[in-house]
């Protein structure tokens, strides 16, 4: 398997610089206290559409031939993905015709409308959202655009660690979620090219533990009926980001909802800003485990901002 | 009544720098098309302490005389002067009594004696609260320093649109909320020492309209039974802002609780930053005036972002 080199990382930044938000790198002198070590937050809940979907979206449609173009894009997801695509196939002004669950939360789906992207609604269940993709790539000729297991997308993921690397910071341990592996994946290719001594280490919630146990027994096992309030989390590990993982991560730590709950809240009370709670993971690992960072340079990334307010898990 | 000049709050600027944030001024496209005009929020809920009375409370300690500060100072406030107040002293190395209600929230207190602030308990009411202040400062000899009604604690909360002003931004209006008055009197202040022509404007909870009400009837009148959910500005309106608002300030714009919890809505969804409810509410007046700031480039102090998250009001 060939992965995508520096220079393809690179000249997707350059690529999707005009359509994406260089996010601020921001501190918290509380949490640094806490944790014991400096902490970088890298805040893709900045990022357009609000996670750092907007980039894996936009490199893929951007690659697209003319002639792929002309026929639009088409993916199936009700999360970020979802409006990401419908985002960068507006842009590009060719349509997105997104699959959605018929139970799907009416926010996404018009987060959806609100980009221009048409819905195709079926049944919620894995079998109907391929079957009822396939049936539109073959009525349309759109191109299909997966959400993670897919080289442009993960291209397009690696750029957010790459405006890391470009603060001058001397890294020791890089951190992000880990859910479908296409953040994770891109973060450790680019990580590892730049400073091959900088520890990779993913958080993952303990009910959705499929890379923990997929890196542990080197071989993919998917994940069934995963449970965490991580809702951008529950896919499975794409093939390609297990692979990657397995080369370039050096660690995946797992934590439960109540750490994640406990990190979210730091968060929001000493940061002042609004994550999902995916984004919590990777420093509830890190407070899990302080003496492995004790005094390092951390960044993390804050993989995206879209949370419904009225369900905050705060008491 | 001599009000600070622009040369005493840019001093002012100049010795409270090292102690607190220059926030950050952040725009979000998503507001500005819903609001008709651009939009640049202060993030004062990035400041220290949270909130802009970090300024205030600085400035007035650092003006202390050295025997002043000897003694300390002193304060009764269950909000975030409080916090300020303590803060400010902490790093002049001074103590800071600080008179709360009995029944003040624990999270409040926390905040105050993680600073190192002394925390002297009264009875629930005006009556206890001064009388009980006057104890500590005939017992300690510090220094009272008042939340809002007090020159220095003026000439401190207007250094913040001074920074606003900094950034070369022809502001055709400066909006801000009003409780007390402090950052309101001294945005006044600063902007129209400024640019004369650029308007101010408040905006002030319908339950607690009592600036409203004294600047139409052009003269003080008490708030008695406040009651919305901008716990910020429950205060009522001081003497000396009083005076600077009939001289300085254009207009105050009044608004409902679900006007202000929509307009904050707005903030954290397009935003993803957190805010206190009173912040809400110079964006809820503006946009329940549209059509007076259309196509303006308007300015809002985000005041502050000490909520209780398990409080929020969203549905």
């Amino acid at each position: 398997m060939k992965f995508p080199s520096l220079a393809d990382i690179q000249a997707a930044h350059e690529r999707i610089q005009p359509f994406i938000h260089n996010t601020p790198l921001l501190k918290s002198e509380a949490i640094n206290e806490i944790a014991g070590c400096e902490i970088f937050f890298k805040c893709e809940n900045f990022q357009k559409v609000g996670a750092f979907k907007a980039r894996g979206a936009a490199n893929a449609v951007m690659k697209l031939t003319p002639e792929q173009k002309a026929h639009g894009v088409a993916t199936h997801s009700s999360g970020n993905h979802a409006a990401a695509l419908a985002r960068a196939a507006s842009v590009a002004g060719i349509p997105a015709y997104i699959v959605m669950p018929s139970n799907a939360p009416e926010i996404k789906k018009k987060a959806v409308k609100g980009y221009g992207g048409e819905i195709i609604e079926c049944e919620p269940n894995l079998m109907a959202r391929e079957t009822t993709l396939q049936a539109v790539v073959e009525k349309t000729g759109a191109t299909f655009i997966p959400p993670y297991d897919y080289f442009d997308v993960i291209e397009g993921q690696a750029t957010c660690v790459l405006e890391m690397w470009k603060e001058d910071i001397p890294f020791d341990t890089i951190m992000a979620p880990v859910g479908g592996g296409g953040l994770l994946g891109g973060t450790a290719l680019t990580t590892k090219y730049i400073s091959p001594q900088t520890k990779v280490i993913a958080g993952e919630p303990a009910g959705a533990d499929d890379a923990y146990r997929s890196f542990q027994a080197k071989e993919l096992i998917p994940m069934v009926s995963p449970k965490t309030i991580s809702d951008g989390l529950l896919t499975s590990l794409g093939k390609i980001n297990f692979a990657i993982i397995m080369e370039y991560v050096d660690d995946i730590l797992i934590v439960d909802d109540a750490e994640i709950i406990e990190a979210m809240r730091l968060i929001y009370e000493r940061m002042k800003i609004v994550i999902e709670p995916s984004c919590a993971v990777p420093l509830a690992a890190l407070l899990k485990n302080k003496a492995r960072f004790t005094g390092q340079k951390v960044g993390i990334i804050l993989s995206g901002g879209n949370v419904d307010l009225a369900k905050l898990p705060f008491k």
